[in-house]
């Protein structure tokens, strides 16, 4: 990477405030930046890094141009959103350092069936297999060693890492992202105990994931009994998790590392799922709900509520019972104290 | 899928009551099935579903024969057990529907060592290697870009999903599956602190996987030091378990998705770990135990026991904890008022 | 393996005391050994043992040559640390009975990038892809379907698992190990909401182990939004584990299967993280500092701490509060009769 400040005021459409017009050469945050690499103000309550930063050029809001207070005196570009305006500069520059694709080619060592259709400008790494009847979209990335099973279908503009398992039947919407080692419609977990044996009850439902979802490294989002398991557009689900067979997760949700949601549970809307937590089977949770890390959600959960503890309870609930937790030895020795003096009352 | 009714009357020995023979696509639940769908009635608590169901064809237990007031006038299959006629219906499409493997000769792309024997009728899909002395059993199929390692054995009807890999010398039994991106053999976690760092202890052992068990996505058994990690049989483990070193797990154990089973514990016979359950090392589990989920078991655990908590309790008390701890507050201030009321007492 | 016991001796320095010199075959715990079996006494806990273990032959620490009443009279090598000794032979056995790898020449199922650098006596196994720019150090072996991404470096004397995938610009040092389907510089979890939409924040930035790290099977490690995330020499990672980008770990950290480790948290040296434990993001533990199995870690942590619960506390206060937890029914019941009782006195 090598741009002028000038090339990256303009890019983001930001203020430039500058005697020189240096070449910048990466970026980084407040602490750690060189002269050479661009920083931003993300957040007001880092504003004392300003007096120390060796940032080569700091992105600062709007609002900060009549603030002469700031103990910086070097390059700012001004914009309405800091943050957005960093994560625009991190786009350009991925564009440029990201590792370029052949396309329109296979790679000689995938095996593609014959009757697979690939999308225009697609492009399909060494070592993938692409099964019977399987289907990729326009512009989407196979990386190597991926695995796209018979009548899968892969949306356009996909990103899919490598060792990637799509099982058959299993559709990814547009713009989806899948990183390296995640397996999507492996058979979900259900047996019937029958004389003693737990006989398998197979899974001939299928995984769909909707547009602009992006999944993790080596996640697991098993295929349904019967219908669907489904993940709505906009959903961001991190590396580890488990998603069980016949799940329904709602649109834009954020489910963080290591999370597993049980059979047949519901997610509304924008539900957020901090690291660890677990999601009982058949569970229902409401539009915006919000668990806790490590905690464990069951039941029906209302719109908006924030859970914490496992099992969990409402958030203000369970933080104040935390507190009265660290009492428990006080309150133990004040009951020994009265019940010995109400003894020796009794005794009198 | 397309079966008359009549077809699949006589494939379930049902009993078939219907004014037509009409033809059947597909298979859901009540509330999901169309008119050309097969549904079942798996659980009496649904039986209001029956009122509004659009199935094209319900599976009812013999016994609701006498039964005119379920408000459900449609096509019906009596059987005598619903659940197990609905799972051999699924088994019977998943035959039709399940993607066909060439059988007998190993995909071009594969790299098998001459000294590998491979099964009669068994499959290797496109980009599996299998190392010098491995054996695949008759029938067995393995899904593409499976790793078999040096010298492991693979029973026969097997199925091995796609990047498999089974480390070198151990051993899964007949009719044993494995799911996509598991890893079977790795290493066990063990160092020897020497001067400050930790030096790595060979594992030297192996994992054996006896037959009939079937083991989830992503998940990891390690191989022991010395000697045996084993799974026993008819044993079903979900996605994302971790299995540690030297562990014993005991036959048609249940295991859920996310639970970790640290190094040389045991497990009995029939046991239950619900999900993200952790079973500390050198624990004794009895046969017949079950763990709620999230909790953390140790130590010797009788059979039939059933606990909860981390760290676990036995489930009863570990439920009237809970709701006690709801009550903290409440006890907090009682003490609060009593506390007072003495000093006040004692002052005057 | 197939060992005299002077052979052995000799080996590990120790002193033969035995009337045969009998040929060993394998090793094994006390319990299990056979008569053609080395064993050893690795802790004095289990000297009882010594009376009944059918063991061919018994390592003991030299200070136990005076004591006649160990009830065991076969063949014995006492040396000065049987735990180490011990390790010593499995290296011994590990390196016979270890699968080798070809060396110097890649297998022709595999993709090397012609920019690609291979070490001297490397090996890269079928069906691995090495992209463009990348680097395998010296005597480093690559087994079979591992994914090395562009302008990847490995150090020399690295062993890699099948399915390791190590993505573009990452990082090995020398003799770094990493198991099965493990996945670093995967993208970090970033997301910025813009307009109702989890907008992606490019992950520019990479991952860097250091030299004798080793990293269990199907774990995952974020490469940084900018900058680095960084495992400390000597750190060894079991299986399952999350490590979150711009994560620093220090050097010789212990960090058990199924942690998660959340976003620019900082570990110190010498940290010891158990099963299950979740740490919080931007957390600091200090060196030495210790979790227990399934808690969560947050905030400041200083040096040498111990920690254990969810939310977590002292080690110390956690168990003083589970214990007290025990009493809360007991607690319940004598509030309710102080408070029935002072009822009881004002009516009066």
């Amino acid at each position: 990477m090598k741009l002028t400040l000038k090339e990256i005021a303009s890019w983001v459409s930001g203020e430039l405030k500058s005697s020189t017009n240096i070449v910048i050469h990466g970026v980084a945050g407040l602490e750690l930046a060189t002269s050479k690499e661009l920083s931003y103000l993300g957040n007001v309550k880092y504003i004392d890094l300003l007096k120390t930063t060796q940032a080569g050029c700091v992105l600062l809001p709007l609002e900060f141009k009549s603030r002469p207070d700031l103990g910086y005196s070097g390059p700012v570009i001004y914009v309405p959103n800091t943050q957005w305006a960093f994560v625009q500069i991190l786009r350009g520059i991925e564009k440029e350092y990201k590792p370029k694709h052949p396309r329109g080619t296979p790679h000689p060592t995938a095996f593609i069936h014959p009757t697979a259709k690939l999308g225009k400008h697609s492009s399909v790494g060494a070592g993938c297999v692409v099964e019977e009847g399987a289907e990729i979209g326009d512009f989407s990335v196979l990386y190597p060693q991926a695995y796209v099973g018979h009548h899968a279908k892969i949306g356009k503009h996909c990103l899919i890492y490598p060792q990637v398992v799509l099982r058959e039947n299993c559709e990814l919407g547009d713009r989806v992202i899948v990183h390296a080692g995640t397996v999507i419609g492996s058979d979900g977990y259900g047996y019937l105990l029958q004389n003693g044996k737990h006989e398998k009850i197979p899974q001939i439902g299928r995984v769909v994931i909707e547009e602009e979802v992006e999944i993790g490294a080596n996640t697991t989002i098993d295929r349904a009994t019967t219908g669907e398991t489904r993940i709505g557009a906009g959903t961001k689900i991190d590396n580890l998790v488990q998603i069980a067979h016949n799940v329904k997760v709602g649109k834009n949700c954020l489910i963080i590392s290591q999370v597993g949601v049980a059979g047949s549970s519901e997610l509304g809307d924008s539900v957020v799922l901090a690291g660890q937590v677990g999601v009982a089977d058949h569970a229902k949770l409401g539009n915006r709900v919000v668990v806790g890390a490590q905690s464990g959600a069951m039941g029906n959960v209302p719109d908006g509520a924030i859970l914490f503890g496992s099992p969990a309870r409402p958030h203000r609930e369970a933080m104040r019972l935390h507190a009265l937790l660290g009492k428990l030895p006080e309150m133990y020795e004040t009951l020994k104290k009265l019940t010995q003096e109400r003894r020796a009352k009794s005794e009198i």
